[in-house]
């Protein structure tokens, strides 16, 4: 069966991987629990936080893809389904039901600090195995950077 | 703390909950899935799969959005969380790895078939219950018959 | 003089007009009553409110004239007239004067779900006597529903 | 060779698929005969009724592509070859030459009211046997109603 | 209660204020009067008025709009509910059933003019009194007059 | 009755009548022959096919429509109805039911090339006859023949 | 000074100048004309003739751009002032003052007439001096064509 | 024969009449002129002076329609026909033949200037004969003092 | 050198010159200052007033443009260079480092209403020594007026 | 193999062919020639030379296409391969290193009336053996005089 | 009071911190002396340059607004008050009053050249201690160094 | 005559210009393949590579364009005329006539797979010299492993 070839030496190629997958596996999960918190959020600040939360999850989904389309790339196989999702997440998660608006700010300010805190250590893991991939991580984390501060600008 | 108010008789309004929370479900999964074959497919029929594959994946994404709010609406509280998604989703997952051209088209026809199955159920028990639900339902099933079709066609 | 034929029995016909009629009223009285909030709103939630009640005037705005225009389809005269609004509207005024924007979420809580009551009871008696007058109401009823989970959900 | 299979029972199948063909005979025939007209009336209200039949015309082209497709989607096979259009429609054709302004107005509000006819039986025949079909059906017939009574308005 | 200051003196602030009001008055019932007419009219010309109606309809809604909010920006509240139209307005009324197209531009010709010389009024009174407000009555009395050319033009 | 008098000598009117309504036919049949096949093709290259199709016939019917009103313009009666369609084409029909992927490009390679032919005959025949004809059909062919080279291409 | 070269011969020049520079006057003649109808036009179906001549003003003016810049890039001196204008122009003048629709269409019919047998003149002037030139001039009698026959239709 | 009445006194009419009659020959004229520079200009500056042209030319077609439809809009009858233009025009006319660059604006620098003079007048005249003729007015003129300033910048 | 001349006496022109550079200072000066605040802002309001903020800071950097080239228009030269803002401005100053949001309400509030008080002091300057900039300035005061409004209701 | 058949003679094809790689040649050649200049051109006129330069380009490459297009679809390979370019090409080479826009200038007027005369040729040659061709040919080369013109203005 | 956390450590976040406040002040600066040379230029150039300069305010504005957010978001607070700028801008400041187009690409040839150095420094300070702040800046140096090249070139 | 200055040392300008003339040289040549396939590609799979081919086109096409503009923003003179690309490119040729689809496919794929190889030299060779030019070679790269991977996984 037809496989895809790297540009990189096999032992970058599996540190990038690395990266790259758990990545992935941050930005999918942000953006089903920014779903979550987007539909079940309640309280006076409701409707600014419903639509910060949309913006988020634009922002994951499309992040997601472009370091899911990097990993096909440079010749891995990257794995977004919901179980794999669900077993290897380290993002804390919202509870079911509905969630207090500024309950939901703490959440996300939480959430987004440890995946930027990831994927720093991934921009540094990758500065000298694959700059094309650093490039990509870490415009993906100054977008999530700024989020960040908006999340906490309203606590 | 607050809560939403239903315009839904509380028997009703479980029975129509239930349909809700079942095709969030199968619509989050199908966007998944469908991003994990959409990034790991090969074969002759690459490009053509890749781009149809996102296709389903958008309907999947706005579908899925549509069913949670709608949720909201008659006073529940959808969850789309990934365990959640993991743990209740009837939908046959695809395989980690390469998936050859031909196979993705196998796998979605049965995906496809399987999720229109229980749509039509849920429109069925939400006939009486809410016509209001049922008529949002009948949409999002008519746009999965169109792929179901696209995909056998392709066989 | 001209006047246009209708594609429904004249029984069902006069049940039809008067749903359609009552939906109108209740339209343009809450797309009137959703400017003058939008002007006369005070208070730290000014702007979010000032926005979200502009997206229920269009809505308002762009129902009634579907409602309206399918009164004359099926051969009846839609009475939109400022005196009919005033007369036979159920819709709960608001005050003249600033009102503080705590007090406007309330009201179109309120207002909206006393629209939607009339609505359902609109869905329910066009059921069998214009599936196609139904099917426009059932949209709209979504809508509103929609705008009335957004609403409580500030409270 | 491949077929498509139907989410619906044979019998059921058989009676949608009749009001599919039917539906789409007419709307083939409504958009040659809506540009046969458009081409040659004459008359002082020219512009306005060679505009009109333009939007007629494109209504009948794309829901002519939705009923086609939708018969694809549930296993059958739609026909609207020119041949089969000119021998199964109901719709009374347009003589060839000039036809003055008046004249159109009338052929068309005639033609209109058949075609509305039909498609409110089969509004009817798809209740049970499917209401994914029925939703489409309804939503076409609602535009090809409001065609009718704006043909009407201008006699 | 927070209250809105004026760049106004309180005398001049009266004398805007009673000219906005009224204008507001005079165009929320010509959007309403618009919107029947656009409806009910029939006859020969019937497309040609019906989408001139609309375009007067818009232009109504935008200037009630930009009235409104200038009367807020002065430090008064706009009164633009349905009781308050029906029973301050000097707009004659168009009667219920079909309107023929003939009488629809006999109707909105007087409307019109009636409405431009209030209008005329208003901007004389504000020339001194807040040449801001004054700015905007011209412009929108300069888009009325448009439409009055254009409604007499077809008598 | 008023005719819309011909800026060609009554023998030039006659000849590139005969080219126009001739042309006419081809593309009226082409774009129902194309979307036959654009609902009931089946096989690996479905997809490709299925948006090809679909490219061609909104050539087809932007042409027929440029053709026919080139016709009316010239003081001749285009006739596009169903009948006449199905009694005039030279087209090769495509059979009812399913359509290997294979067989449409072999088909409309040929029912492109047959129009092409006749449509060169139509650009000689015009020549002299009516120059402004003649550059309106040779705009045409040249859009078919790309896509004959196209269809030709994927044998 | 500098001066534009020619792709042609002098000879070809010299007539291909004369009808570009008749061209131009029709044209602008065409556009001057025709917005004084536009704006002068009373009686029923102003609105309908007063968009329609708007139309054909904007080809004018198009194509008298288009024909004076092919003018300088064969090296000619296109003169489109209005003194010129109103000296050599052949295009039949409207009166001043209001102008009823019937009168419109009975002098705009006539005044495309002239202009078309004029262009048609300079196609077969054209055709061997310069066929770049005579595509051009094709193109613009097309058009003008087509809006002779629109005229002719609303007689 | 219909006329369109005036929101003016007859004597205020008339002074409004001259200026907006005035207003539309120095328009139209700097539009045609402006033309004729824009295909003959020659010179290094070439480009740049061809662009800034065609800005002056739209600003002077736009402001003319405006000019036109107000002198309508208040019972006159404007007459911008070739013949009124180039008998009545104050517009320094510019030659025939190439025009080089610095030409050009020295040209438009002039004409520019005598237009804003002329239209300054015509405010003044309008301010208390009619206040939405010279709010019109004054926008136009601030439009061609921006262009004065352009074409001096140059010199 | 070059310089550019004026449509106003040399006597308005200074009184003009005066209003416009002043204007000039207090909107670079507002744009300033808002993008400070866009910036800095915390507290539980901080989306909807940044969002806010970005829009008076257009409206700041769209007005400064046309009051400067309103002021080369009229032969004078605006100074917008930051030394000029930061010794001319009249405008209080927000603090550095972060800005709670109510506080940031409050300083805006102020700001806005300095800046119309002296706007309006321009618009009556220039009633008479040029009413093209005082319609300018009309404009611009109303804009900033509305914002006013705006940020009071959010106290 | 496939190959692609042709609507044409095989003599007529070879003439044809030997124009439409002429053609493709010369328009390779422009868009990288003018890309060249595009980058290193210097001068007090670079701003000007550098936009037009991009403009002459897009049209060489979007002709390129529409040529090389057209061969296949006559039953030809085009070659536009840089080898085959760099060979066959007859345009004049701009040299290596800065170039001053004055010598842009008249590089690019000789390069331009060069291709121009051959395309002249190709019409010509294509006029009998193929007008579907020869029409293609005709726009290219309009465009070109166009900017041949415009070229040679800024001499 | 809330403040802003850093994803860096205080080292680092002091030493990238100077480098975001010395660029914000750059491009302020680069707005604002580039809007003053916008208005005041003169010369044959004055489009060309006029222009040109509103690309640089663009580009500068957006960049300004970058680097802002970017120190927010690493929990710094900017500080882009015009007296701040005024204190600490290095930018050569352009003179009041008219500046002659040759002047004005002189300087900016030196402003850039001189921001350029500077932020050539910031990307080096930047390089260890925040990558994610040196990828901004890089983009925002490419883009400053490729207008540089313009502003020379023009020379 | 006017050069452009560096902002680079003579070392380090020499090794980055090299880079980029390299990479002008690849991505010149592979826009031009890329065409040549496009045009002549035949078999099944025709349609799906001939897109895909375009894009690659764009993005050579503009990648090309950005190489050139830092080229000459670093003070070298880029070379993409067709004798330099003829001459230096390293590119495997695609041959002339007809190229089947699966070799088009592994053409492309070893032409992609050589490109990248250099690409990334060209990355390390920048990364000390110029950061700034090495993020734009980063960026180029990314986009070609991308279509490298889709390329090959159509094999």
């Amino acid at each position: 069966m037809t496989s895809i070839s790297s540009p990189l030496s096999s032992e970058n190629k599996k540190i990038v991987t690395d990266c790259l997958q758990g990545a992935l596996i941050d930005l999918i999960d942000l953006s089903l629990e920014g779903k979550q918190a987007h539909w079940n959020v309640i309280g006076r600040h409701f409707r600014s936080i419903h639509l910060h939360l949309d913006e988020i999850v634009d922002l994951a989904r499309e992040s997601a893809d472009l370091v899911a389309e990097r990993a096909v790339a440079i010749g891995s196989n990257p794995d977004g389904r919901p179980g794999t999702v669900a077993r290897d997440s380290h993002v804390t998660r919202v509870d079911s039901g509905y969630i207090e608006d500024g309950k939901v700010i703490a959440i996300f300010t939480d959430v987004l600090e440890s995946i930027i805190r990831r994927m720093r250590e991934r921009v540094d893991a990758t500065e000298t195995t694959d700059p094309v991939t650093q490039d990509l991580l870490i415009g993906i984390t100054r977008d999530l950077e700024k989020h960040h501060w908006m999340m906490q600008a309203q606590r």
